[in-house]
């Protein structure tokens, strides 16, 4: 049996559609997950979700995808922007990844336009809210997909 | 009826498969449109297909589909980097922007990652080759669908 | 008899006083070709009044210029900012040049402070929107005039 | 009953009055823990004292203190200059902030005059060592009292 | 009665016409300021014209105009470009004012590029000479006179 | 008999409180001063109370308080991020010295990051308004206190 | 039958000899093309010769130069130091390359310095005027030239 | 009896062996600490080996180090280039400091030739593999060790 | 009768030998000026001597000098790394000028590297104290000493 | 008779074609002499050749050649890109001098971007291998050509 | 029978043990040089050591090295630093390079934390003094030693 | 008896007098040289003179007067702002040391304002021509003088 997509979420992302609305929108990470759940199953892969406010906990996490996941959905938040040992992490990866950002990071401050995770990313998906989980589920399903024998 | 959504692309892009396969791949631009007519269909919404090699050519396309669309998806290719002509173009639309590449930009050379669309773009996709134009207009779609009475 | 005074405008400006009224006003480019016929009409001298999204068109006006004028007064738009051919077809202008742009552009972003135009230019007058139009055609009548015998 | 001032604390603050006590004194972070208590008697606030090294963790005790806190007092050391994580959680905080440091951090080096905090921060106190942290508390009373009725 | 247009000059200005002849030309600040009443008398406003070599005094006439002016025309000379307290002096006025310059300092030193004083003005008139503070008179005129019943 | 600590202030701080009264609060100079005053008594010292716009009149004034005061609370403003005189000026004080501001300048502008007098101040307090001064008053008493026999 | 070099030149080149003699010379650029034309015969191969204004029309030109010529020697003017849009044209194309400049770029403003067509030329000649377009002709030749049977 | 030295490690090195063997080579980290026991014995001192993907853990560990070991050879992977508080918890270390990479950082991108480790360190060692490590023991060794009485 | 060299002093200079003296010496500047007149009774000149805090009046100083002096021995002190109206004034002058400063500023703070003095002086003596100033008053004597009939 | 041109060659030089055989191809600077004595005989020119490791000994070449040269070919290697003494050296010449590069510097490492010899260059010819000798002799010849009479 | 390692010492080196003994140690070169050959000694290699003040004859020395040696122990000392040309030449060498320097240059000023020779070496020691050349012996041995038949 | 002042100049100052007369006047070295023979002479010192062109030589000169000079007078030339190997050597001198140009460094280009000599110099004199070699002597003579017992 195939392997699950990885979807990992960086800091400050557990208080999602709690704090800074106007930005973020009112979805949850939980509701978040709910919509992930939904699509792998249209898409007919399966998922692990998970969040961490901690670097070395993010990095672990990476860890384990690349011995557990068949591919990985990326929204590193903030880590993205400031993490070598997440870049390090992810270079020791073997598997698929996107990268995900919930509002479009190109649009924000110059510190949020570098990013360790894009150039180990196979795309990048931005700005568009809870839809571009989806769309990062889609994006990666034929990618982890079990070749037809 | 609504208009439709406007896809535009920028310079070069009308030698997609031709050339750099190993890059772009081995799509021709014919084909991604037809896979944006296919999608498009699908989605419920219709499209405008069109590219220019010219700066001034993609100003006065954009123009139009400030007039004529109910949305632009724009892969401005080089300019993307270096027009503020189009930039200050996209500044005068006020219709959903999606903008998206074929290569994942932001692995690339630093001159591709300054962005004169994103900053007046709703969200960006970028490095799943034709796939991110079915992306895009999926993006789109909700936000330039009628809403029902 | 006297040359023309050759006004030439740049991307976007052909949608003057129909989008972002707010920062450009609501006064049309046509509105603006009025204004600078009376002003000329006032000041003594003629006029030819131009506009291209193009920046190989701009090349190509500020050439014929170099042929027809007598003095030319350059609202390059954006193509201010980003184009050194533009810059070389202005070096080789031997009339007076007189630079305009409707909003005071050095209060916009860092790019806008810096001008291809500028070090060819006599003066730059710039924040008065199409008033300042009327003070280049000013500025610019005593230099283009005929000397009396 | 008033929610307290929590006053938290970064990295290496806990070897206080232990190590390089010619830059930081011999006062130890028991003793500021005391002399907060002591100060918040004084102006009739309660408050809450914690210290990690952890930078996911302070991000964890930030976002605790926007759900159990009237205010915040910050001294997050090293953090303050390196961690976007550490401003993306004091982004979602609404009550107000105070950032403190015990040495004059604007005469050390460069990268110590950047700071993720303050412009997420009511005001700055620092260089005055211990007595800084009463002066923060003294300065946030006034900000987290509850209004006379 | 309107109060006058107060036309403000900074350090140096006082030596114009007889040093540095080829660069500034042979008028002197009396003949501008005669240039100016007359301007100001065919357009109907008053004006009260000073210079200072000093940046405290000229933040001080700042000030003043700030109580005692309908307008403010303002050739700030070197503290154009180096002077955060005459920024600071303009930024709690109220009135219009516009930004002159002699020569066009945009073709000059890039220390003569930036300038505090451009990001309150309403605009920027720079490389007509003596003939610049007659332009400017004229575009801040309409902003000042006092509007009819 | 101990020498007074010289509150002292730099340009534009004489119109607090009449202009940008959002920014700056509605308390003007002279209540400062009262605040000052009454701040003074409470904590046994005597001070000295003074602004001007000139920058050599400041560096004046560190000059005569390296003479007459016992300690130095300095609200530079502008010239705090400017002038290297005052820098000079305050290398050559052997009083204690506490900075200043009424706003947090470390999220204003990126000019106001940049602090002549941080590197010879004891410590810094700035975003707490009218409240900062107190603030600093009582850092420096015991500073400047003399010492019982 | 071998295909043509192609002579491709960029903006404002076609006033050659005609403004800024003492920097350019005096030969027009139909003499440049005859001096081509000459040493194209005695090298035994053929040439097209063109020229244009507009950036997106130098594309076009490179793309035709992609599909119709053994070679391209290319005097790109301005858009060489500005144009991605060319450089990724340039990338496309799998003929010989040779940059040509009349003067010396080198020894000019550092905008100049910066070339988007040297990364994708075999060699670079400048300053010798129009007998540098022999040079690159001659340089071209063994590499376009039929091998022998 | 001496104190152990301590040879910690950061993010990332768990999986050395297992992942990009073509740059960090097929030794696993148990092999390195295998091989620093032996190099130990024969230098006649004890080592405590360490490893954490936590930038707050390894803070930590540098703390319990503090107080525990005689000397530590550190290789902190990624922490090493952006780590404040890494370089904060080193200040407060009073015993020798050897900094240790498997490969040639100052070989790879320009991030990797900061370090927030050097300036603290006795000495560095780079490139050599886990042979590396060996040197590191035998660098600290005459500086740990008990002289003679 | 030849007209003085002007040997002019900017701001904290009046403090000298009584602050700092490790860095300045003991000699004041009434010592300096001293010199100065012994120095020129030698050389056979005469010699005007001031000194002020204030940037205005040390460009009105510099003003008169234009008027009055044969040439200009200038330490401008902080002035000399920040004012660009100092800068003006020495443009204006068309006597010999003479650069000097107490202490070797190149081997002080980068700020103090930058002199808008260097671009319009003769030549610059720096590092030798007051000795500098005779050396000064030697350098100049030569160019001002009215040529023998 | 006519002066010889020296063909000058910097450090590494000697080692051609016996070391990166593909990036400087297999010919020897024996064999690019040989090549150039073969061009100048065809050109009616003599020669002089000469390579050297030392920066003082190419200033001293340059010296020599200022004397007994009619014109330089110089091919600096490494001191291109780094030694002002060569120049200075330069600067002091007044034959014609062409700049030679074996590989196109302009597509390597931004340090060989820069020159010290092109802004004293007539020409510059770089990315034609051995070729480029050839080139350099022939575009020198017309300009140290006796004059006919 | 096996070649010898080159072990090479660049300027001032010469000098060791007399000068800046506080900093480089009393050990003289002449000290280092009996040092490399015990420890070549111990480890079964051969050593030729010799030093240099001149940029071209190291250089040369290196060249000879690629010809002569069997591997590189270099100590480029400030040519380290500055030197593209010893660069270059080590670009050249096909046998095993360990950079050494005997402070840690990685806490001294920035321009020596750039290597014109890391990029080049298999690995760096730096900070251990005389030891470091020993260590370096060590490291390289292994790389040199002829493998058993 | 007392050493020397060792009088050491640079690469192409052997030139002086034959080229750029109009920048360096038309004074040879030997004038220059004879020059400080007679200052040297009323002064009471002895001195040697020597010039190279050579980096490693100027080194050697450094070193030998480290061993054989009570002082040195230095004019590095171009090696002044590229040679680090210089400033090691005098970071290595012991007796005083002053900087010397013929013509006025600071206001030639940016590169001639970075000096690798000044942080080691006494003081620097320079723009006075050959002058300032006597200023130089005279400056560095009292610091050189054997004191009275």
């Amino acid at each position: 049996m195939t392997k699950p997509v990885h979807v990992l979420n960086g800091p400050n992302l557990n208080l999602l559609g709690t704090r800074e609305v106007d930005i973020y929108g009112s979805e949850t990470l939980a509701g978040i997950e709910q919509r992930c759940r939904d699509a792998a199953e249209r898409l007919g892969i399966s998922i692990l979700f998970a969040q961490t406010n901690g670097e070395g906990e993010l990095v672990s996490l990476i860890q384990r995808a690349g011995r557990e996941a068949s591919g990985v959905v990326l929204n590193a938040a903030a880590y993205t922007h400031t993490s070598l040992a997440l870049h390090d992490a992810l270079k020791m990866l073997s598997v698929p990844l996107v990268e995900i950002h919930l509002s479009n990071v190109y649009k924000r401050e110059p510190i949020r336009h570098k990013s360790f995770v894009s150039p180990l990313a196979t795309g990048v998906i931005c700005g568009f809210g809870p839809l571009g989980y989806e769309l990062a589920l889609q994006a990666i399903a034929p990618l982890v997909a079990p070749r037809a024998p």
